[in-house]
């Protein structure tokens, strides 16, 4: 099992064309083989670093992947220059 | 309930320091009210923004926000000047 956590910032003009975004793209990879869930989070603090933070679990990295390449294969691309995302893939170290 | 969810960066050489004092204060936050859990996450990637994230749940801001302020007066600070940390406070918005 890994998780995808991706924090993501979002001019305020542009927030609402990323959230169909975002539901799109959740909707496309909830089908995929390996899914497990997805937690879209927004900051309740006017100054956080990133304002939003999605957090994705999925059964293996290549599932990831492979789930992402098609995605970018069915899904045409946001394209929003100023929204900066940086995801990554992570294992659970601690509880 | 809010999520704490904090990327933070670790020069290898502090690694262990700080996984031990992540681990008193994650044992001393767990007996404070409000509480209800929380996640170390490492990135198994080598290229990452940020090599650990945790993500927390509590009841309540307010809650978080008494735990913290206890923790601060019962357990030193870590004194290791090169570790930063982006915490933040989020609701989730999205499933």
């Amino acid at each position: 099992e890994v998780t995808l956590i991706n924090p993501f910032h979002v001019p305020k003009a542009h927030e609402q064309d990323v959230l169909e975004r975002w539901e799109k793209a959740r909707d496309f990879l909830a089908e995929q083989p390996g899914y497990i869930s997805t937690t879209l989070h927004r900051s309740i603090q006017p100054n956080s670093q990133f304002h939003y933070i999605n957090v994705a679990k999925w059964e293996s990295e290549c599932d990831f992947k492979s789930a992402i390449s098609a995605m970018n294969k069915s899904l045409p691309p946001l394209n929003i220059s100023e929204v900066e995302f940086y995801p990554a893939l992570y294992e659970v170290i601690r509880n």
